[in-house]
């Protein structure tokens, strides 16, 4: 490609609503340009980057025997109401009504269209297994898009799911796709991790994330630098830090602590660490039939630790969801306003859920059940019953044990791209999806999805891999993978000539190599490419050439080289087939 | 590909609703699925013939310097009211609203959304010719979708746009578009023809569609067997048929033709040739300014002439549009019941537009506005004053002398698939899309657009090639172009080995083969892969094994012919390249 034939549409500043680097180098880039909130144009340059995302995902699909077909975006919305989908999503599936009144969405996922299509498709199971996938355009009607493609509304997404006859069967093909996954972001040349991830409200009961490693992440990734361990936060488990609980060896002791209704001052007003205090959270259940009172549950933490919602969410009675109680909430059940409540002599009994390390704490501090006032040598069984609900509440902190009994824990922080999911019969059961079985019974089919944010992975790997002056791609997914500058285009036939060549030379190699013969000066090329992020630059000059040399620099590297023009073609195919 | 691991999925029955071959054929093939009215899961099967459609236009736009781009298709309300076309359009322009009450289209073109790109992106002449196209999905919420693909409501368009500085340019940008639409519907293998075409809805003032002929198309070609002259009959030229108008033979008389209120029946009755008849259509015009009365016009054909309501909509008065007359408002003008109205003697003055070849008549039959009677003998300037208004109103019959003036119009049915337009600045000027010309000064984008029925191009294809047995794709779009049918998969080594020979053979040559290993008798795989109509198939059977030959059948062959085995893959590959 020629850059006078191309459309390079550079910018110097980037929009003020830009907060984070993909987001602001995409639109300098000229990678994308926005239409409405939360929806982007791809201009020529962003389509590119797609385009080898799409490739390699396609390539490895394809290579693990799953068949790409296309469902549409426009489905309707009796296939979602009979998963019970319609109702349970939030206004973040766009539902919309046709000429005639009829109700359609937008879909953001597709369990439903697959399923319905594998219950009129696979009869028997000499069918199976069978994986279907697709490279399709997804609307989420995210109530505040940001972020650029991170968190668009409209975006492309590869959705995958797998048909089995039973579960030993279904957990094959997870692997299968577990594999490809590993493959096609190891092609793309990106730091990535695989983490045990929840399974939220997709369902399931197995299934991890590919994070890119970043540190503007929105995810923390738990690892065992020394394992094979890692989760996401949501799920990581965090073990009880104190193996026995030692003898209460302080009396309880009511002690003022005047305004202290943050753990941080309660520590330093008693200069006790924040380690033995115990901090309690009031949580509020909604009703299951209305009318009936608003339950109200004491969560009790380490004053170090944080709530882990999710893991709260999956004990019994919260499972259909809560929230943190209002302070009225708070006072009609402990008598006391918020930042001094306590498990101690509360005004109502409130079930209390402990965690696992505060379950073996002994001469705590925690809240008195009066303003201004804490106790400290708080104990087990004398103070306040033994605890009959422990459970694991907490986010992990680094240097946690490992849950694999190995070492200790590190956190880092990512952007999921990918997730996989064992689904199980949720969808198959809901929408009736069965085969004959060999013995000409019929069956559920057991299911699995697999997703890859394609558009998502734009931004992913440029919040990875990019520096002060602009992107950096990894060869595999950048727009060109070479662009030669030739200073001097206008004036100088010696540096159209050598520039040409090589650039014909490099075409004829395969390499997506981009010339620019915009007649521009080195500094304006050098912004543009070093902006775009194109892995090798050659840069071809009058002068240089009559020392018999050109220029070459890695996008990653600190200076440039001088290399025999003689020997351009080789040279500058070793310094690509060099980059990342 | 192995058909073990493919999804074959043919059906012996095409659904009740699926008129035509390409959507019955389409179904039992296992191409599509629908999911909705007008709106199909495209199966793997199908899904390959779409990339490879996709594959040749991408490949051709792109040779011809377009550039590729992704807009996308939830598109904000603002721009498409910017340009009028937010209340222009029907209720076909599927208008949502998202969670905030927003108000956006899904789009079925992308003319305003490139035209916003172009007035950001677009600043000097510099940057011009450009040219962007993307393929991506469309909506179109017909009131009746059918014909499967052919007319759907999700469906997928390449969609192009060219900006130029002006309208020399601009007509280069044109002309190198239909070059290269010449080129992809040839590499498609269709036969198909140019025409040139009326604008419509979209603008602008040059414009040819592309039709693949089929018998079951919609539209009707007229075209010079002898010239270049082509054009959709909604535009094609209609001549007057009588050099010169023979003076009065006849007086007028006015006749009784009791209950014969048709043309045909007229004829009959007063033994007349319908060329020597004249028939009255009364047309209604709604007032611009709501109170005032309905406008009653006339309009005169030959009576075995048809209105062509595209080429009355452009005379002036009718522009705005218009319907037929209602039954009270053809008495309250004409005092007369329709079947017997006429220009001669109406109950109020009606605006009159005369046919060409009307205007040329002598002695002829028309209503006399009175039930049950027609004039005989009416000739003009005596029993009705020579006509004002003279135009062409009436579509070509074959026949017709050519407007070229060689020779005599024929008339065939074809399929749109691709059009292009040329739209000058209407939608620049909408919204002020300008750039800055070699003096400076802003001056409007001069822009052409250009389209092609992806999704569509599939039903178009098939009904022109297929036969009672299936499909007959066209090498260049087949989901397979070679097919090895074994015969006894499971009982012979021998044609195991041979068929997997054959098939490692093809492979390594880059050829699209699919091997059906389903172990299925001949009859099924054959009946399967006529329906599905791939190009080549090779019969490998242990019996013809013995004599050292298998069996190599075209799709459009009648009969099969017997190669020696070690000549397979030069015959095969040789049967392919003969192929369409």
């Amino acid at each position: 490609m020629r850059a006078s034939q191309f459309h390079i549409s550079t910018l110097k500043e980037a929009p003020a609503e830009a907060e984070i680097a993909s987001h602001q180098l995409m639109t300098r880039a000229g990678m994308i340009r926005k239409l409405a909130g939360g929806i982007y144009n791809y201009m020529p340059l962003g389509l590119r980057v797609i385009r080898k995302v799409e490739g390699i995902i396609r390539d490895e699909m394809q290579r693990a025997g799953a068949l790409e077909l296309l469902m549409p975006l426009v489905q309707p919305a009796e296939l979602w109401q009979e998963t019970g989908r319609w109702e349970l999503y939030g206004p973040e599936l766009l539902r919309i009504k046709d000429r005639h009144g009829r109700d359609f969405v937008l879909q953001p996922t597709s369990e439903e269209v697959i399923t319905d299509i594998a219950r009129n498709e696979i009869h028997s199971w000499r069918q199976l297994p069978k994986n279907f996938f697709h490279i399709q355009t997804k609307f989420r009607d995210e109530r505040r898009p940001r972020f650029g493609v991170m968190r668009g509304r409209e975006f492309t997404m590869k959705d995958a799911y797998s048909f089995d006859r039973d579960e030993a069967s279904a957990q094959k093909s997870y692997d299968v796709m577990y594999s490809a996954y590993m493959r096609i972001f190891e092609r793309m040349g990106l730091t990535f991790r695989a983490v045990a991830a929840d399974t939220g409200s997709i369902g399931g009961s197995r299934s991890h994330e590919f994070q890119v490693i970043a540190d503007t992440g929105e995810d923390l990734l738990v690892y065992n630098p020394d394992t094979q361990y890692a989760a996401n936060i949501e799920l990581a488990e965090a073990p009880c830090l104190i193996a026995e609980r030692a003898a209460a060896a302080q009396p309880l002791t009511k002690v003022s602590t005047p305004g202290a209704g943050k753990c941080d001052a309660v520590a330093e007003m008693l200069k006790l660490p924040l380690s033995q205090q115990v901090k309690t959270l009031a949580i509020a259940v909604e009703p299951e039939t209305a009318g009936q009172p608003v339950e109200i549950w004491a969560l009790l933490l380490r004053a170090d630790h944080d709530l882990n919602e999710i893991k709260a969410g999956k004990i019994e009675g919260l499972k259909r969801g809560f929230r943190f109680a209002t302070d009225d909430e708070i006072v009609a059940h402990f008598g006391c306003r918020p930042g001094f409540i306590g498990p101690i002599g509360t005004a109502k009994p409130v079930r209390t859920i402990v965690d696992r390390t505060v379950a073996n704490m002994n001469d705590f501090v925690c809240g008195a059940n009066e303003a201004d006032f804490h106790y400290t040598g708080a104990n087990w069984g004398r103070d306040l019953p033994e605890p009959t609900l422990v459970a694991d509440l907490r986010n992990v902190v680094a240097g946690d044990p490992s849950p694999d009994g190995n070492g200790s824990l590190a956190i880092q922080r990512g952007i999921e791209v990918g997730h996989v999911f064992y689904l199980g019969t949720k969808y198959s059961s809901a929408l009736k999806a069965t085969y004959l079985d060999e013995t000409g019974k019929p069956a559920l089919l057991e299911m699995g999805c697999y997703g890859i944010g394609v558009t998502r992975l734009l931004g992913a790997a440029i919040e990875q891999n990019h520096d002060a002056k602009g992107i950096m791609w990894p060869r595999a997914l950048a727009p060109f993978e070479v662009v030669i500058c030739p200073v001097g285009w206008g004036k100088s036939e010696a540096v159209r000539d050598e520039a040409t060549r090589l650039y014909e030379q490099l075409q004829a190699q395969g390499v997506d190599v981009l010339l620019d013969d915009r007649d521009e000066r080195p500094g304006v090329m050098f912004a543009d490419w070093e902006l775009i992020g194109v892995p090798v630059r050659v840069t071809v000059g009058d002068r240089s050439l009559k020392d018999g040399v050109i220029e070459l620099q890695g996008r990653r590297d600190s200076a440039s080289a001088k290399v025999e023009v003689a020997r351009g073609l080789e040279e500058t195919l070793a310094k690509l087939a060099a980059a990342v």
